[in-house]
């Protein structure tokens, strides 16, 4: 006789058309029911739209008919909520107070890092008005959806991505919102996106200690902060200022890390501190919290960004760097267990 | 017989404590009159400290008693706002949509070199949760003020300075304020601030294209805007942003400017685009505004501003860079002049 553990295998075959995701994983298979060989699947309909809805149907149909044992296949679609289906491990923002200094580079290389050692990532980009992670996937899809909700779209190495840059009609147009408004987008990011299953939730904070980071801590489940930090003295300042930001609203701060920290000159055998003596040591001090890496300033890193090609970046310090973000995430994930 | 002018020539010497800038240019002069050798004085009381008051009477009537011709001075005092006392020939706004691209940098390298070319120059810092100017300039005296309003600090070289850095109980102390206090901060800058007289009035702004920039450009009489970027591509889209709200809002755009376009390494006689290719001619082109310089990433500068020592940067890109900036400013005030 056929299982609920068979059809579900079966089901893993059924990609979300956009996510490139499985229905499994996209949480969507909400109930099975086998009796006598016929089987009763219920279907959310979350995000998906009618067209979609109808193309599933007939893929689950396919899927679980194709099983031996099944002699009839019957699908019901339910109305819910992408936040009500949604299941996320851990989520975690990544702050600067200060722009410029890798925020976005951080969170990109976090979601590579922990994709590549087997988690389910997804990036929401919480800088509603100076947006960059599509550009360094090379990501411009529109996300699809329906009435009920939107449907991240997918990098080449299944990263969920979702940013008002994929949003907007084109991708230089400036969003001049008012701040109640950016909280609007990043709360309907958070509760009207379809993540499903996720690992980890990586959010890529603004700059600054106002509204869009305001509403992450306040409404969304952080359950640590990471920052990052360049070497001048006046970027030390405003980093202080995040870390108290963090603290006041009683999030952890999982690791520090230190951007742009040297330029290796390889032909003079030579680091230039480009902005100032390193301050890892110090903001670690401070923060009570790990220093997860000091990375130097690299044009070929600049590079594959702008190429939209960040997947495909290697090296020995990103390498030894991935390691520990990996680390700091999972021992995230530990205190949250507590 | 003495004369107003005299008189004026006088009061010349009296200078605003804490500003450090003299009664007249700090327009608190309002009213003389001579009548056969008795003189009276009329002074705003805007932004001073009753303390302050007495003590400015006093200077007044040394100052006006010492002149031939008078026989007797008297001093009223008369309740009126700073922005009704504010005389600013040019606000500029100094944008970049994206943060770390040394907008701040900018805007103090702009005071600097408008107030060697003999101009009196203000900074208004509206970056309330990432204020970065004071440090630059190694000011952190509290503005001293009274009811009717505050009156800005003034650097080394007497740029007159407002900043939320400068009313924090400590400067590592983070503003989390949502969208319209923000704004309602920026406001007072511009109302409740005692500028005086001032050729140029120089507004730097957040990153981004929320609540700061809007306050500013819809509220303040901003007269041009100079767009600041780096090579990367990324940082060249969200710039396109900032360049449609500015053009959305109806503010000519002065200059762009590039900056981190290289760095100079004389051992091996080669300068590395550590950041892409510049876009400098590119970006000119986009915006029909001319390309005032492509800067360079300067340890020196960096090490001036974290010691708080901006005023004394000098070097030959400097100078030339200088010198645009201040014509684009002059050509500004044309524009507006028309």
């Amino acid at each position: 006789m056929v299982t609920k553990k068979q059809i579900m295998e079966g089901l893993e075959m059924v990609l979300v058309p956009g996510v490139m995701r499985s229905i499994v994983k996209m949480n969507l298979v909400r109930n099975i029911n086998i009796t006598n060989g016929k089987v009763d699947i219920t279907l959310a309909a979350a995000a998906l739209a009618p067209g979609t809805q109808e193309w599933l149907k007939d893929k689950i149909n396919d899927a679980a008919s194709g099983l031996t044992g099944v002699s009839k296949v019957n699908i019901d679609v339910e109305d819910i909520k992408p936040k009500d289906l949604n299941q996320i491990g851990q989520v975690v923002a990544i702050m600067s107070g200060k722009g410029g200094v890798g925020k976005s580079l951080i969170a990109s290389l976090a979601a590579v890092a922990l994709t590549r050692s087997g988690y389910d990532v997804g990036i929401l980009d919480a800088d509603i008005t100076g947006p960059s992670i599509p550009k360094m996937f090379g990501i411009g899809e529109r996300p699809s959806g329906s009435e009920s909700g939107l449907l991240p779209v997918t990098s080449k190495s299944g990263i969920e991505i979702i940013s008002i840059n994929l949003l907007l009609p084109s991708e230089d147009d400036a969003v001049i919102w008012r701040g109640p408004l950016i909280g609007r987008a990043i709360t309907q990011f958070w509760e009207e996106v379809l993540w499903g299953q996720l690992d980890y939730l990586i959010v890529d904070l603004p700059p600054g200690t106002a509204d869009a980071p305001l509403t992450v801590m306040q409404q969304l489940p952080v359950s640590g902060v990471i920052i990052v930090f360049t070497p001048q003295d006046l970027t030390a300042m405003v980093v202080r200022k995040a870390v108290k930001m963090a603290q006041q609203m009683g999030k952890p701060i999982l690791g520090v890390i230190e951007n742009m920290s040297y330029l290796d000159v390889p032909e003079i055998n030579k680091k230039i501190e480009l902005f100032g003596k390193s301050r890892g040591k110090e903001m670690a001090q401070a923060t009570g919290a790990p220093l997860l890496g000091q990375l130097p300033i690299d044009p070929e890193l600049a590079k594959v960004c702008d190429e939209g090609n960040i997947e495909r970046y290697n090296s020995d310090i990103y390498n030894a760097f991935a390691r520990n973000l990996t680390e700091a995430f999972r021992n995230g994930k530990k205190q949250v267990g507590k």
